[in-house]
C-alpha cells in the first residue's frame, strides 16, 4: 500500500486511490463492499468515491474490511467538497442521465408541484438505487430516486 | 382559442399554447389528462410539451379531451426536436436533479457496468415515474426510471 | 391597464409588468406593499417578480390592493420557473453577492460542517431580510439569510 | 512540518497547508483558532485559506498558536489575489448560496436602492457571521451580512 | 417624438432612443449636451445610454435642454440594473480597454496595494475624463479614472 | 536563488520568481525598482511578470540591481505572450476594472469617436500611472492611462 | 423601398438592408458597387455591411449610385459598433480564417517579431485584398493584408 | 541537450524545446533555419512548433542544421494533433488577427462566392508569407495567404 | 401561401417555411422530392433547410415540383452562411453523432493518416447518404460519408 | 519498457502509453494489430486509445503480439470514462467531421425518423470503418457508420 505523507495526513484522494487498490486486489464488487459495512451500494461507492462522508463507524468497518491505515478513517469521515469537473458530462453512461434531466426536467417539476405543491425534491436528504430487471425483449436498469419533499417558505 | 395561422398549420408550441390554455379551462391536472389518453402522466405531460410525439391515436384522444382542432393533431404526432438552453438549470428543483447527476453519475455508471458489464442504460427506450410517498418525518418524492440496458459493441 | 390577452390568461410576466405600473401610479414603496399583505419586503419583492409563488390569500390581498384584475391572481398562485440569464451577473450591486460566494464560499460551508455535521443551508426553507443600520462611518446595508439545516442521508 | 523551500519564501498556499495540518493534530475548531487570536471565525478561516490577508499582529498570535515557522507569518500577511475556478461552484452547500444569489439578487438590488437610494452593499468593507439557531422544527443556520453602503457618483 | 406607451411609462430604454433622436435632430454633441446640465461629457452619455441614474434636477435640466416629455424624467431618475452582453467586448475601441485590464490589472493591484494597503479603487465613488492631448507624433487619447480606496475590513 | 536548468537558459517565469525572490529579500518597493532602472512602476511591474519585454539595457540594469545572473537578462528581453486565463477577472481589485470597462466602454468610445473621429485608443503605443491622490472623505486612487489615437483606414 | 421610420432616422441595419435590395435590383456584384465608389470591394462591402464608417463623400457616391435617400447616408457615415455573434464562427468559409489564426497564430507573431521588434501587425490602420489567381490544378484564393506595424512602449 | 526518455522516444513536445534551445545557442533567426532546410519561414516556425508535420528529408536537414538527436527526427515527421487552448486568443498580436476575422470574416466569405462561386478558400492546401514593406508613414507587415478554391459539392 | 415581403425578396429562411407548408400539403417524403429533382435526399434536405445552395436548374426544378412562386428559386440559389447555435447539440438523434466525434474523432484521424499521409477528410467535397438496413436484431442505420482526401500543404 | 507502479496496478494512461511505444517499436501499423487480434482497425485504435474496453481475449491476444505485461490486459479490460477535451475540437482533421455534424445533423435526423419512425441512430451498439476509394480527381475518404435503430418508447 501506498506511503503515508511524511505528515501521516490523508487526503480523500488518497484514500480512495487505497480503496481501488485493495478492492482489486480483494477481488472484491462494489456490492459485497456495500455488504460488509451494512450500506447500499449506490452509498457506499459514492461515499469512497469522495463524494459523501462516512459515518466513523461505517469508516471503519470499512478499513476493517479492506485492511485500511487509520489514516484512510480520518480522511473518509470528513465531509467532502463536491467538485464536478464537467458541466456537461461526457462520458456516455453518464450523458444518458443529464440528458434525462434536460428532457424531463420540466415534467418532473410539474408532477411534483401538482402533487406536493410549491417546492421540490431534496438532493440532500435522499437516497438511489440501482437494480436490474430481467425482461425477454432486454434486461433494463432501474433507477430509484427518493428524496424528501421540502416546500418553499413564504415570509 | 387561439386563431389558427393563415396556412392552417400548427407548430408543436402552437400545440402546448393551446393544450396549456385547454388544461386550466377544464380544471384537469395532468394526471387526469393521462388517465383520459391511457398513458402514464410523466409521458403525457412531456408530449405534451413538445418532448416527446404522440401516437397518432393518442393524439386524436387528447384532442377529443381537450377539444383541440385537428391542426393540434397534426403538430402532436411529429417528431420533436429536444433543445433545452440551459446547459446547467437553474431553477432550483430541476437543479437537484442536475446535482444528482454531478454527484452521483461515476456512481451510477460504476454500478451498471459492475452489474451488467460495459454499457449504458438507454434515455430512449426509457420509461419514469414520480409518486408520493407518505413518510410521518416529511412526505417523499419517488422517482423510478427503467432503461433498457445496451451493450458496447466490438467489431 | 394593459389589455387581457384574448384567452383572458395571464402569465407572470404580464402580472409583473401590471404590477410595476400600478405601484409607479400608486406611489408605493415595496415595504408598504408587503405591510399591506402581511409579508416582508424581501419575499414579497420577490414574488411579485414571479421568483416566488403567492399563496391565493396574498395573491388576493395583493390584487385588492393594487386593483388588479383576477387574471393576475391566477398567475401569481403558479409556480414559477426560476430562471436567470447570466451566470455571473452583471449589475454591480449584485454581482457584489456573487463576489461575496466566491470569496466566503467555502468558509460558510466550513463552518455549518464544523457546527451542524455533513449538510447544508436550505435555500428553500429559507428567508432573508435587508435593514439599514445607522454607522457614523457610513451607514450599512445588513442582510440575514436564515435556512434550515439539511443533513445529508447516508443509506 | 513540511521543509521550507530552499529560499526560506512560502506562498499563501504553503502557509494553508502548514495551517490545516496543525490544526488536525492540535484538534482544534475553527471557532477555537478564531478566539486565540481575537478574530472572527468567518474571517479567520477565510484568511486561513489565503482569501484575506492577516494584520502582521494577527499573523504573529496564529504562529504562535499554532506553532507555524516565520516565513508563514510573511505569507499570511500578503495581499491575496482572489481566484475561484468554478464560475458557477458545483459543491451543494456552496451552490445553495449561489442560488439565493441568483433567485434574490433583484431583490438584494430592488431594496437597498429603494431604502439608500442608487448604490451597493460593500463586499470590501464588509464582514459577515454565522451561527446556529435553534428552532424546534429543525435547527437553522442564520448568516449574517452587514457591508457599508456606497452611493453611485455622480460627476 | 415617439407615441407614448398607453400606460404613460417610459422604460429607460425609451429614454435613451428619444435622447438619441432629440441629439440627432439638434445636432449636439456629448460635450455640448453635458455642458447643458452642467456635468461631465463620462457621467452625461453613461447616464444618457440608462447605465447610471440621474439626480431629479439633471433629468429635468435635460429634458428642458432636449425637449423631452415628463415620462422620460421619470425613467432617467431610477436606478438601472447595469446589464452587458459580450462577457469579452469584440468592437476594437472597447477591447482595447479589455485588453489593458487582461494585461494590466495584475501591476494595477500590485501598485495599488503597495501604496495603500490590502484594499481596492472603488468603482462606485468613481469619476473618469477623456480628453484630447495634442502630441506631433500623433495625437494622443487621455482617459483619468479617479476612484475611492477601499481598504478591506477585518473582523 | 533558484538553480539554473541544465541547459542554461530561463523562461520569463523564471526570471519572474526570480525578481520577486530578491525584491523580497531587498525589501524593495516596485517604485524603487523602479526607480533603480529609471522607468515608471506601471511599466516596470508590468515587465518585471513578463507582461513587457525589457530592452537589453534596462534589462541589465535590473539585473545590476537585483543581482540577478545573464540568464535572466536573456529571458527579460525577449517578447512576451500575453496570456490571461480568466475571461472575467475574480480578485476583486482587478475586476473592478472590469466592472469599469462593462460600465464606460460604449461611453469610452463615444466620446473618442466624438473628439478623433472613427477609430480607437492604442494599447500598444500607450502608457499608465497609478497615483495616490489625498482627499478628506478617504484618499482616492488615480489612474492615468494614454494612448495614441489610432484613425481607421478606408481603402 | 421600405417605409422611413416616423422619425425619419434610420439605422445602420437599415441602410445594410436597403443595400443589399437595391444591390438585388441592380444586379451589381460587390466588385462594380466599389468601382463606382472608387473604393476596394473588400472595404466597400465591409462598410455597407456596417462593419466600418463612410466617409461622407462615399456615403453620398453610393447613395447616388444605388439611389438611396438620405437617412442612408447619415447611417453609413457613422462610427459603427463592431459586434460578431460567434466567438468561433461555424460558417466553414469563415471558420477556416478562424482555424488559420489557431494554427498559425503564434508563427505571425514569432515572424513579426524576429523581423520588427516587439510589436503588433495594426488591425485598425489596415487594409486587405481578395483576388483569384489561376491555377492549373484549380484556382487559389489570395488574400493579402496590410497593417501597420505598431511598436510596444515603454516607458 | 536534454537527457532521452528511458524508452528513446520523443513526443513532438521535446522536439519543439530542443530546437528553440538549440537555435538560441546557434543564434539563429527563424529566417536563416528557414533558408537552411530550403523552406518558407512561416512553415518551417509553424512545424518546429509542432503544428506541422516535416517531410522526412526536411527533418534530416533540420536535425543536421541545429545538430538533434535521431529521435528529434522521428518526432517531426509525424502528424501532429493541432490544438489550441484559447477560443479567443489572449495575446495581442494573435487577437488582431482574429478581431480581423471577426470584423472582415463575412466580407472575405461574400468577395470569395461572388468571384469563384458556392465554396471555400482551403485552410490545408494552403501556404502563407509575412513581410515586411518599407513606408515613410510608418513600415507595414504585409502578409499573404494563398488557399486552394474548394466547391461545395451537390450530390 | 406566405405573402410576400412588400420587396418581393425573400430569404432563405422565406424559402425554407415555403417549402415545409408545400410539402405537409403535398404529402411527400424528402426521398420523393429527392428523387423529382434528381438528387439525394441528404443533398436535397439539406439544401431546403437553407444549408446547402441550389444549382439554378435544381432550383427551377423543386419551384415547379412544389409550386414555389419565383422569389423562391432567387433564394434557394444563394450561398448560404452555415449557422448552427448549439456548440454541443441537446436533441439525442443529433448528439449520438457528436458523441461519436468525441468519442472516435481520434481514431478517424489516425487511421485517415495512416492510410492517406498528413492530411485530412474535406467537409465542402463531401456527399452522405443514410440508409436502412434489415438486421433480424432490429434494423440498422447506415450512414456512409465520403469526402477527398486533402493532403496538407509544406511550403 | 516503463517501470510497473509500485503495486502493480497499471491505469489505462499507462497501457495506452505503453502500447504506442511496442507499436513504434514493432513497426506496425494499427491495420496490422488489428489484424493480429482479429478485430477492425477502427474499433481496435480506440480500444488501444482507452475509449473502449477490451474483451479478455482480446486483451490477452494484444499483450502477446506487442508484449505487454500482465498488467496491461488487467487496465485494457475496464470499462472506460470517456471524456474529451474540448467541446468543440480543434484539429482540423477531427473539426471537419464535428462541423459535418453541425451542418447535416438536422437533416441525418429528418431522414432517419422519415425512414423509422421518431426514434434515433445508436452510438453504442455501433461500427464504424474507414477506407480509402480510389478516385482519379483524388482519392476520397469513406466512413461508415451503422448503428442499431431506437425508437422512443412511449408509457
Amino acid at each position: 500500500m501506498k506511503d503515508l505523507a511524511p505528515d501521516g495526513l490523508w487526503t480523500k484522494e488518497d484514500a480512495t486511490a487505497a480503496i481501488l487498490i485493495a478492492r482489486k486486489r480483494a477481488g472484491l464488487k462494489w456490492e459485497e463492499i456495500a455488504a460488509k459495512i451494512g450500506m447500499s451500494p449506490v452509498w457506499t461507492h459514492s461515499a469512497c468515491m469522495g463524494m459523501n462522508a462516512f459515518p466513523r463507524d461505517k469508516a471503519e468497518a470499512l478499513a476493517a474490511a479492506l485492511e485500511l491505515p487509520d489514516a484512510a478513517i480520518e480522511a473518509l469521515v470528513e465531509s467532502p467538497t463536491k467538485i464536478w469537473q464537467q458541466a456537461v458530462p461526457t462520458d456516455p453512461c453518464i450523458y444518458r442521465f443529464y440528458e434525462i434531466v434536460g428532457v424531463y426536467g420540466p415534467t418532473l417539476k410539474a408532477l411534483i408541484q401538482e402533487e406536493f405543491g410549491d417546492g421540490i425534491m431534496s438532493a440532500i436528504d435522499f437516497d438511489m438505487t440501482v437494480t436490474r430487471v430481467a425482461n425477454p425483449k432486454g434486461d433494463r436498469v432501474k433507477v430509484e430516486m427518493s428524496g424528501k419533499y421540502l416546500a418553499y417558505n413564504s415570509w
